[in-house]
Protein backbone atom coordinates (compact mmCIF):
# COMPACT_ATOMS: atom_id res chain seq x y z
CA UNK A 1 0.00 0.00 0.00
CA UNK A 2 2.94 2.34 0.59
CA UNK A 3 3.73 2.09 -3.11
CA UNK A 4 0.55 4.05 -3.97
CA UNK A 5 1.69 7.06 -1.96
CA UNK A 6 5.29 6.78 -3.08
CA UNK A 7 4.26 6.68 -6.72
CA UNK A 8 2.08 9.76 -6.39
CA UNK A 9 4.78 11.78 -4.65
CA UNK A 10 7.35 10.47 -7.17
CA UNK A 11 5.40 12.03 -10.03
CA UNK A 12 6.08 15.46 -8.55
CA UNK A 13 9.32 15.26 -6.51
CA UNK A 14 11.97 12.58 -6.25
CA UNK A 15 12.57 11.09 -2.79
CA UNK A 16 15.29 8.71 -1.62
CA UNK A 17 14.20 5.56 0.25
CA UNK A 18 15.19 7.21 3.52
CA UNK A 19 13.27 10.35 2.71
CA UNK A 20 10.17 8.36 1.83
CA UNK A 21 10.39 6.42 5.11
CA UNK A 22 10.70 9.76 6.86
CA UNK A 23 7.58 11.04 5.06
CA UNK A 24 5.72 7.85 5.95
CA UNK A 25 6.61 8.18 9.63
CA UNK A 26 4.34 11.26 9.77
CA UNK A 27 1.27 9.28 8.66
CA UNK A 28 -0.95 6.71 10.34
CA UNK A 29 -2.87 3.90 8.65
CA UNK A 30 -6.65 3.59 8.92
CA UNK A 31 -8.94 0.74 7.90
CA UNK A 32 -12.64 1.40 7.49
CA UNK A 33 -15.71 -0.65 6.70
CA UNK A 34 -18.34 0.20 4.11
CA UNK A 35 -20.79 2.80 5.55
CA UNK A 36 -18.30 3.85 8.24
CA UNK A 37 -17.90 7.62 8.74
CA UNK A 38 -14.45 9.15 8.91
CA UNK A 39 -15.64 12.75 9.26
CA UNK A 40 -18.96 13.97 10.63
CA UNK A 41 -20.67 17.35 10.25
CA UNK A 42 -20.30 19.53 13.38
CA UNK A 43 -17.31 17.50 14.62
CA UNK A 44 -13.59 18.33 14.59
CA UNK A 45 -11.54 17.39 11.51
CA UNK A 46 -8.18 16.15 12.77
CA UNK A 47 -6.89 14.51 9.57
CA UNK A 48 -6.50 14.68 5.83
CA UNK A 49 -6.67 11.21 4.23
CA UNK A 50 -4.80 9.74 1.29
CA UNK A 51 -6.86 6.84 -0.09
CA UNK A 52 -4.92 3.62 -0.68
CA UNK A 53 -7.91 1.46 -1.51
CA UNK A 54 -11.69 1.58 -1.50
CA UNK A 55 -14.01 4.47 -2.22
CA UNK A 56 -15.32 7.33 -0.11
CA UNK A 57 -17.69 10.24 -0.59
CA UNK A 58 -17.97 13.65 1.01
CA UNK A 59 -21.40 15.20 1.28
CA UNK A 60 -23.29 18.07 2.81
CA UNK A 61 -26.71 17.80 4.43
CA UNK A 62 -28.65 21.04 4.00
CA UNK A 63 -31.19 22.54 6.38
CA UNK A 64 -34.03 20.64 4.75
CA UNK A 65 -32.18 17.34 5.20
CA UNK A 66 -31.22 16.93 1.55
CA UNK A 67 -27.82 15.38 0.77
CA UNK A 68 -25.45 17.01 -1.76
CA UNK A 69 -22.37 15.10 -2.91
CA UNK A 70 -19.27 17.27 -3.07
CA UNK A 71 -16.63 14.69 -3.94
CA UNK A 72 -15.86 11.02 -4.45
CA UNK A 73 -12.38 9.76 -3.52
CA UNK A 74 -10.81 6.54 -4.69
CA UNK A 75 -7.27 5.15 -4.64
CA UNK A 76 -4.65 7.89 -5.10
CA UNK A 77 -6.99 10.73 -4.01
CA UNK A 78 -6.78 13.04 -1.00
CA UNK A 79 -9.93 13.77 0.98
CA UNK A 80 -10.99 15.75 4.03
CA UNK A 81 -13.27 18.64 4.96
CA UNK A 82 -10.79 21.33 3.87
CA UNK A 83 -12.38 24.17 5.79
CA UNK A 84 -12.55 22.14 8.98
CA UNK A 85 -9.08 20.65 8.64
CA UNK A 86 -7.08 23.71 7.59
CA UNK A 87 -8.99 26.30 9.62
CA UNK A 88 -9.38 24.01 12.65
CA UNK A 89 -13.14 24.38 12.60
CA UNK A 90 -15.86 21.81 12.98
CA UNK A 91 -16.81 19.98 9.80
CA UNK A 92 -19.53 21.24 7.48
CA UNK A 93 -19.21 17.98 5.52
CA UNK A 94 -19.61 14.29 6.20
CA UNK A 95 -17.26 11.71 4.72
CA UNK A 96 -18.17 8.03 4.68
CA UNK A 97 -17.11 4.85 2.91
CA UNK A 98 -18.91 3.54 -0.18
CA UNK A 99 -16.61 0.48 -0.05
CA UNK A 100 -14.25 -0.91 2.58
CA UNK A 101 -11.33 1.52 2.53
CA UNK A 102 -7.78 2.03 3.69
CA UNK A 103 -6.08 5.42 4.04
CA UNK A 104 -2.86 7.04 5.15
CA UNK A 105 -3.86 9.99 7.28
CA UNK A 106 -1.95 12.87 8.79
CA UNK A 107 -2.64 15.72 11.21
CA UNK A 108 -2.16 19.36 10.24
CA UNK A 109 0.67 19.67 12.77
CA UNK A 110 2.48 16.69 11.28
CA UNK A 111 1.94 17.94 7.76
CA UNK A 112 3.40 21.34 8.64
CA UNK A 113 6.30 19.70 10.48
CA UNK A 114 6.97 17.48 7.48
CA UNK A 115 6.93 20.44 5.08
CA UNK A 116 9.29 22.44 7.29
CA UNK A 117 11.68 19.48 7.54
CA UNK A 118 11.58 18.47 3.89
CA UNK A 119 10.85 21.34 1.53
CA UNK A 120 10.18 18.98 -1.35
CA UNK A 121 7.02 17.92 0.45
CA UNK A 122 5.80 21.50 0.70
CA UNK A 123 6.27 21.76 -3.06
CA UNK A 124 4.40 18.46 -3.45
CA UNK A 125 1.43 19.63 -1.35
CA UNK A 126 1.35 22.96 -3.19
CA UNK A 127 1.14 21.11 -6.51
CA UNK A 128 -1.66 18.85 -5.23
CA UNK A 129 -3.56 21.80 -3.78
CA UNK A 130 -3.20 23.62 -7.10
CA UNK A 131 -4.52 20.61 -9.01
CA UNK A 132 -7.45 20.45 -6.59
CA UNK A 133 -8.13 24.11 -7.19
CA UNK A 134 -8.23 23.61 -10.95
CA UNK A 135 -10.60 20.66 -10.60
CA UNK A 136 -12.92 22.70 -8.36
CA UNK A 137 -12.95 25.64 -10.79
CA UNK A 138 -13.83 23.29 -13.62
CA UNK A 139 -16.57 21.77 -11.51
CA UNK A 140 -18.07 25.22 -10.91
CA UNK A 141 -17.93 26.10 -14.61
CA UNK A 142 -19.52 22.77 -15.40
CA UNK A 143 -22.34 23.32 -12.87
CA UNK A 144 -22.95 26.80 -14.28
CA UNK A 145 -22.62 26.25 -17.99
CA UNK A 146 -23.32 22.62 -18.87
CA UNK A 147 -26.67 20.90 -19.11
CA UNK A 148 -27.46 17.53 -17.48
CA UNK A 149 -26.38 15.46 -20.43
CA UNK A 150 -23.08 17.31 -20.88
CA UNK A 151 -22.30 16.94 -17.18
CA UNK A 152 -23.02 13.24 -17.25
CA UNK A 153 -20.86 12.71 -20.36
CA UNK A 154 -18.05 14.69 -18.74
CA UNK A 155 -18.27 12.54 -15.60
CA UNK A 156 -18.03 9.32 -17.64
CA UNK A 157 -15.04 10.69 -19.48
CA UNK A 158 -13.22 11.90 -16.34
CA UNK A 159 -14.04 8.91 -14.13
CA UNK A 160 -14.80 5.88 -16.30
CA UNK A 161 -13.94 3.52 -13.41
CA UNK A 162 -16.40 5.11 -11.00
CA UNK A 163 -19.59 4.71 -13.02
CA UNK A 164 -19.99 1.05 -12.05
CA UNK A 165 -18.93 1.44 -8.43
CA UNK A 166 -21.32 4.22 -7.40
CA UNK A 167 -25.12 4.03 -7.04
CA UNK A 168 -26.91 6.13 -9.68
CA UNK A 169 -28.65 8.20 -6.99
CA UNK A 170 -25.29 9.41 -5.73
CA UNK A 171 -23.95 10.22 -9.20
CA UNK A 172 -27.12 12.22 -9.85
CA UNK A 173 -26.60 14.15 -6.61
CA UNK A 174 -22.95 14.83 -7.49
CA UNK A 175 -24.00 16.16 -10.90
CA UNK A 176 -26.85 18.22 -9.48
CA UNK A 177 -29.44 16.47 -11.65
CA UNK A 178 -32.48 14.36 -10.81
CA UNK A 179 -32.35 10.56 -10.55
CA UNK A 180 -34.91 10.36 -13.36
CA UNK A 181 -32.82 12.51 -15.71
CA UNK A 182 -29.77 10.36 -15.00
CA UNK A 183 -31.72 7.15 -15.72
CA UNK A 184 -32.78 8.57 -19.05
CA UNK A 185 -29.19 9.58 -19.91
CA UNK A 186 -27.58 6.33 -18.84
CA UNK A 187 -29.75 4.01 -20.90
CA UNK B 1 0.93 49.94 -3.44
CA UNK B 2 3.69 47.65 -2.17
CA UNK B 3 2.17 47.86 1.28
CA UNK B 4 -0.89 45.90 0.14
CA UNK B 5 1.22 42.89 -0.84
CA UNK B 6 3.50 43.17 2.16
CA UNK B 7 0.55 43.26 4.52
CA UNK B 8 -1.03 40.17 2.99
CA UNK B 9 2.20 38.17 3.15
CA UNK B 10 2.81 39.48 6.67
CA UNK B 11 -0.43 37.92 7.88
CA UNK B 12 1.01 34.49 7.07
CA UNK B 13 4.82 34.72 7.31
CA UNK B 14 7.11 37.40 8.63
CA UNK B 15 9.60 38.93 6.17
CA UNK B 16 12.48 41.32 6.80
CA UNK B 17 12.67 44.47 4.65
CA UNK B 18 15.39 42.84 2.55
CA UNK B 19 13.37 39.69 2.11
CA UNK B 20 10.33 41.66 1.02
CA UNK B 21 12.40 43.60 -1.53
CA UNK B 22 13.70 40.27 -2.77
CA UNK B 23 10.12 38.97 -3.13
CA UNK B 24 9.10 42.15 -4.91
CA UNK B 25 11.97 41.84 -7.41
CA UNK B 26 10.23 38.76 -8.84
CA UNK B 27 7.08 40.71 -9.71
CA UNK B 28 6.22 43.27 -12.38
CA UNK B 29 3.66 46.06 -12.12
CA UNK B 30 0.75 46.35 -14.54
CA UNK B 31 -1.74 49.18 -15.05
CA UNK B 32 -4.99 48.49 -16.85
CA UNK B 33 -7.95 50.54 -18.00
CA UNK B 34 -11.59 49.66 -17.41
CA UNK B 35 -12.74 47.05 -20.00
CA UNK B 36 -9.13 46.02 -20.76
CA UNK B 37 -8.48 42.26 -20.92
CA UNK B 38 -5.57 40.74 -19.05
CA UNK B 39 -6.32 37.13 -20.04
CA UNK B 40 -8.22 35.92 -23.09
CA UNK B 41 -9.81 32.53 -23.78
CA UNK B 42 -7.66 30.35 -26.10
CA UNK B 43 -4.54 32.39 -25.39
CA UNK B 44 -1.51 31.58 -23.19
CA UNK B 45 -1.64 32.53 -19.48
CA UNK B 46 1.83 33.78 -18.55
CA UNK B 47 0.99 35.44 -15.21
CA UNK B 48 -0.87 35.26 -11.93
CA UNK B 49 -1.95 38.71 -10.73
CA UNK B 50 -2.16 40.20 -7.25
CA UNK B 51 -4.65 43.07 -7.33
CA UNK B 52 -3.45 46.29 -5.73
CA UNK B 53 -6.38 48.43 -6.78
CA UNK B 54 -9.44 48.29 -8.99
CA UNK B 55 -11.73 45.39 -9.75
CA UNK B 56 -11.54 42.52 -12.23
CA UNK B 57 -13.75 39.62 -13.22
CA UNK B 58 -13.01 36.20 -14.69
CA UNK B 59 -15.63 34.63 -16.90
CA UNK B 60 -16.25 31.77 -19.24
CA UNK B 61 -18.10 32.01 -22.56
CA UNK B 62 -19.90 28.76 -23.33
CA UNK B 63 -20.58 27.25 -26.76
CA UNK B 64 -23.86 29.13 -27.08
CA UNK B 65 -22.10 32.45 -26.36
CA UNK B 66 -23.45 32.85 -22.84
CA UNK B 67 -21.15 34.41 -20.22
CA UNK B 68 -20.67 32.79 -16.79
CA UNK B 69 -18.85 34.71 -14.06
CA UNK B 70 -16.41 32.56 -12.12
CA UNK B 71 -14.80 35.17 -9.89
CA UNK B 72 -14.48 38.83 -9.02
CA UNK B 73 -11.13 40.10 -7.77
CA UNK B 74 -10.54 43.34 -5.88
CA UNK B 75 -7.63 44.74 -3.87
CA UNK B 76 -5.78 42.03 -1.97
CA UNK B 77 -6.99 39.16 -4.21
CA UNK B 78 -5.08 36.88 -6.56
CA UNK B 79 -6.48 36.13 -9.97
CA UNK B 80 -5.55 34.16 -13.08
CA UNK B 81 -6.84 31.26 -15.17
CA UNK B 82 -5.45 28.57 -12.85
CA UNK B 83 -5.61 25.74 -15.34
CA UNK B 84 -3.90 27.76 -18.04
CA UNK B 85 -1.29 29.27 -15.74
CA UNK B 86 -0.25 26.23 -13.71
CA UNK B 87 -0.60 23.63 -16.47
CA UNK B 88 0.83 25.93 -19.16
CA UNK B 89 -2.27 25.55 -21.31
CA UNK B 90 -4.28 28.11 -23.21
CA UNK B 91 -6.90 29.91 -21.17
CA UNK B 92 -10.47 28.63 -20.85
CA UNK B 93 -11.37 31.90 -19.09
CA UNK B 94 -11.33 35.59 -19.87
CA UNK B 95 -10.29 38.16 -17.30
CA UNK B 96 -11.06 41.84 -17.79
CA UNK B 97 -11.26 45.00 -15.73
CA UNK B 98 -14.52 46.30 -14.27
CA UNK B 99 -12.62 49.37 -13.03
CA UNK B 100 -9.16 50.78 -13.80
CA UNK B 101 -6.79 48.38 -12.07
CA UNK B 102 -3.22 47.89 -10.94
CA UNK B 103 -1.62 44.52 -10.23
CA UNK B 104 1.65 42.91 -9.26
CA UNK B 105 2.09 39.97 -11.59
CA UNK B 106 4.55 37.10 -11.69
CA UNK B 107 5.42 34.25 -14.07
CA UNK B 108 5.27 30.61 -12.99
CA UNK B 109 9.05 30.32 -13.42
CA UNK B 110 9.63 33.30 -11.14
CA UNK B 111 7.16 32.03 -8.59
CA UNK B 112 8.87 28.67 -8.46
CA UNK B 113 12.28 30.30 -8.27
CA UNK B 114 11.08 32.53 -5.44
CA UNK B 115 9.66 29.56 -3.51
CA UNK B 116 12.88 27.59 -3.93
CA UNK B 117 14.95 30.56 -2.76
CA UNK B 118 12.74 31.56 0.16
CA UNK B 119 10.80 28.67 1.65
CA UNK B 120 8.56 31.01 3.61
CA UNK B 121 7.03 32.07 0.30
CA UNK B 122 6.19 28.48 -0.61
CA UNK B 123 4.41 28.21 2.72
CA UNK B 124 2.63 31.49 1.93
CA UNK B 125 1.45 30.32 -1.49
CA UNK B 126 0.34 26.98 -0.04
CA UNK B 127 -1.79 28.82 2.54
CA UNK B 128 -3.33 31.06 -0.14
CA UNK B 129 -4.02 28.10 -2.42
CA UNK B 130 -5.65 26.29 0.50
CA UNK B 131 -7.85 29.29 1.27
CA UNK B 132 -8.82 29.44 -2.41
CA UNK B 133 -9.70 25.78 -2.30
CA UNK B 134 -11.97 26.27 0.69
CA UNK B 135 -13.72 29.20 -1.00
CA UNK B 136 -14.29 27.16 -4.15
CA UNK B 137 -15.71 24.22 -2.20
CA UNK B 138 -18.08 26.54 -0.41
CA UNK B 139 -19.11 28.06 -3.73
CA UNK B 140 -19.95 24.58 -5.07
CA UNK B 141 -21.98 23.71 -1.97
CA UNK B 142 -23.75 27.04 -2.26
CA UNK B 143 -24.57 26.48 -5.95
CA UNK B 144 -25.87 22.99 -5.16
CA UNK B 145 -27.76 23.53 -1.94
CA UNK B 146 -28.86 27.16 -1.64
CA UNK B 147 -31.75 28.85 -3.40
CA UNK B 148 -31.44 32.21 -5.18
CA UNK B 149 -32.29 34.29 -2.15
CA UNK B 150 -29.86 32.44 0.13
CA UNK B 151 -27.07 32.83 -2.42
CA UNK B 152 -27.72 36.52 -2.79
CA UNK B 153 -27.78 37.04 0.99
CA UNK B 154 -24.52 35.07 1.31
CA UNK B 155 -22.91 37.25 -1.37
CA UNK B 156 -23.91 40.46 0.43
CA UNK B 157 -22.55 39.08 3.67
CA UNK B 158 -19.24 37.90 2.16
CA UNK B 159 -18.65 40.91 -0.09
CA UNK B 160 -20.55 43.93 1.24
CA UNK B 161 -18.19 46.30 -0.63
CA UNK B 162 -18.78 44.70 -4.01
CA UNK B 163 -22.55 45.08 -4.23
CA UNK B 164 -22.35 48.72 -5.25
CA UNK B 165 -19.37 48.37 -7.59
CA UNK B 166 -20.68 45.57 -9.81
CA UNK B 167 -23.57 45.75 -12.31
CA UNK B 168 -26.53 43.64 -11.21
CA UNK B 169 -26.37 41.57 -14.39
CA UNK B 170 -22.89 40.37 -13.47
CA UNK B 171 -23.83 39.56 -9.88
CA UNK B 172 -26.77 37.54 -11.20
CA UNK B 173 -24.44 35.63 -13.52
CA UNK B 174 -21.98 34.96 -10.67
CA UNK B 175 -24.81 33.63 -8.51
CA UNK B 176 -26.29 31.56 -11.33
CA UNK B 177 -29.67 33.27 -11.07
CA UNK B 178 -31.67 35.36 -13.53
CA UNK B 179 -31.44 39.15 -13.66
CA UNK B 180 -35.17 39.32 -12.88
CA UNK B 181 -34.81 37.20 -9.76
CA UNK B 182 -31.92 39.36 -8.57
CA UNK B 183 -33.95 42.54 -9.11
CA UNK B 184 -36.75 41.11 -7.01
CA UNK B 185 -34.31 40.13 -4.24
CA UNK B 186 -32.41 43.38 -4.16
CA UNK B 187 -35.41 45.66 -3.74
Amino acid sequence: MEAVLRQQIGKIVSLSDDEFQFVLSHFLVGNYKKHQYIIQQENPVPYVHFVVKGLLKSFYIDKSGKKHILQFAMKDWWITDNQGFYNKQNATLNIDCLEDAQTFYITLENREKLCAELQKMEFFFLQKMTAGNIALQNRILSLMSKNSEERYMQFIQLYPDLIHRIPKTLIASYLGISRETLSRLSH
